[in-house]
């Protein structure tokens, strides 16, 4: 019995995740589908990214991970079948697997143009039902992924910011996502911080130049209310608020600048 | 391993779809269950038949499709089994199931009356737990449907609004549902608009009088921001707006006035 | 097969389920996984604990019921594992697992402390992915709850207001929780009513002394928007509004005093 993860932008609310597991159950009555999220932002192609870097690796080998944010269906854009890790990303080529292909060596990248393996008859503004779908149920079911289509050697990859260290032991980085709680996950990892901090514990965290103190190890370290800097459960410098919300406390989001020094 | 769909009106954020689950678990434990969406507007019937017709045929044979839209709870309405391609509805007889029977011809129509498949004690106000979750899971598990209830013939049927057709090739519709994305959908098929427009290539489509240009075939068709029709991915019409909302771009939702001309 | 409901306040747009779905799937590929709710409002303990208390009970046996609420994470709060009606509850130490408690007998009680469980590197601010999933597969696939941790006798207990019941007939109450369709539920039970109500048909029940009337049926026994009293399906006394909202009706919420007399 395989797996199939599903993240998509399509919301909750409509009937187009429920087509997608219809057309998975209908090739792979055995499979298991998992909801990771149908809550990104519509078109939001850095916070599927993110996503799936973060739960990609949790996964059992041969789990078919798809990723459906789509804003080029209908145009020439490609759709892709990479494997990293032993496991499988299925997404539209438009950046989608950017953050995974940053962390891990690729192990094989296929397009998936063989229409065998599609739905006979295509739209041309549902191909996460009419390509993705099917294709992820036939991988999941054990088929070959050499069959699926040609393989290729490229694939778009997204500019996202690195963070920045100079000789000073100053690191400046950028937050790349707020959750639902509004903590503020920068792109500031746990090996940046132990290369360029020797003397971790005089390092203080700035937001746009407000002082949210050193690193701390759990919120329960400052007050309620209080923001505060730790290493996240992903290993990313976070800002958060002890039982609130750092987005709103510190009013910044995505892009803002954070500085370790 | 049998597979039940559910849609319903209860929302993510309590108990109720989780007690559903359980009732089926206990009753049918290898069984499938697969969230269509608990987000259909309260007593939105209209909203629930849409998603119903939408999902159903994309799911393998015997699949169970439970839809809990049911503001007569309690009352004397019946519950009804409805069999079409070789798949089960289980919904309240409120309409729920008209798009489906508009379509398809019925194979088998039960009452579901036998309480020997209900839980044993029954509350006024949760038949989804109390008769639909058990004897779907029952029907799942291969129990023949006859048992559940006395054969009838009669089904409350919704009165949707038809796209009328006259001689000059106009063809006049409406929105039937909006999505999350802001499309919206209309009651004109693709064979409607085959059947009439034969010189389709100079077929203009009006919104409420507004014109949103001739039949596309992707969103990229237009400018971003722009509106355009097209068929959608289930093959009704469909008003869009590239990378924005229509609902919100043309100012109208359900029963809006749609042309063909 | 084994079974796991998840209930938690992490919402459904980031990837924490996810990943706690895919350390599940990783040590227990063919255990169920059974999303209750995500939408717990954030640190919501009673709201959760209502919730647990709602479905448990529901689910076949040795199901696994996960419920991460968590704010003391990273504290020296304990993990708990308790066993009821033979069904498995894993927990904070921190009054999750009270409604269950108050209801049946406890069968057994362990602090999951045993980090053979665990995932080998521990973060500060996620157990529930790095304790409690792992703990929860590895119980769903058979382990003997046993090994997880030494037995205890402890258990945190949250104060709930109970129902008064004076001489002359009156039971004065509480609203505990308000579902998402406005209706508001109280800490009176179908047997608190029958035990004092004697003349039930007399009874007329209030909400910070406004009158809703006597105890009713179902919804349709009032006209649509007027608010009414019934036992709900989980059998406690509700208040509720034909086809509306009861906490916006009738401008009240958890904690609004309930009197029925």
């Amino acid at each position: 019995m395989g797996c199939i993860t599903l993240t998509t932008d399509f919301g909750t609310s409509d009937h187009y995740v429920g087509v997608m597991k219809g057309v998975i159950h209908a090739i792979a009555p055995e499979v298991q589908v998992i909801d990771i999220t149908h809550e990104v932002p519509a078109h939001g192609v850095l916070q599927a990214a993110f996503i799936l870097r973060q739960i990609w690796n949790w996964y059992p080998p041969e789990t078919v991970h798809l990723v459906v944010v789509d804003p080029g269906v209908g145009s020439q854009r490609r759709i892709l079948l990479g494997r990293y890790g032993g496991q499988y990303v299925i997404a539209p080529d438009n950046g989608l697997i950017s953050l995974v292909h940053h962390e891990v060596p690729i192990e094989g990248l296929q397009a998936l143009e063989n229409a065998r393996f599609w739905l006979p008859v295509l739209s041309s503004t549902f191909h996460g039902r009419d390509i993705m779908a099917p294709v992820a149920a036939h991988l999941a079911q054990g088929h070959n992924p050499r069959d699926l289509g040609p393989t290729t050697d490229h694939l778009e990859i997204m500019q996202i910011a690195q963070p920045i260290s100079d000789m000073h032991l100053v690191i400046t980085g950028a937050v790349l996502y707020v959750d639902c709680f509004g903590n503020l996950v920068t792109n500031i990892r746990r090996e940046d911080l132990a290369r360029t901090c020797r003397r971790r514990i005089h390092a203080q965290v700035y937001v746009e130049n407000k002082c949210v103190g050193p690193l701390r190890t759990c919120y329960g370290d400052v007050g309620v209310g209080k923001p505060l800097a730790l290493v996240g459960s992903s290993d990313y410098l976070e800002i958060s608020v002890n039982q609130g919300r750092a987005v709103d406390v510190l009013d910044c989001g995505v892009s803002a600048k954070v500085t370790v020094k």
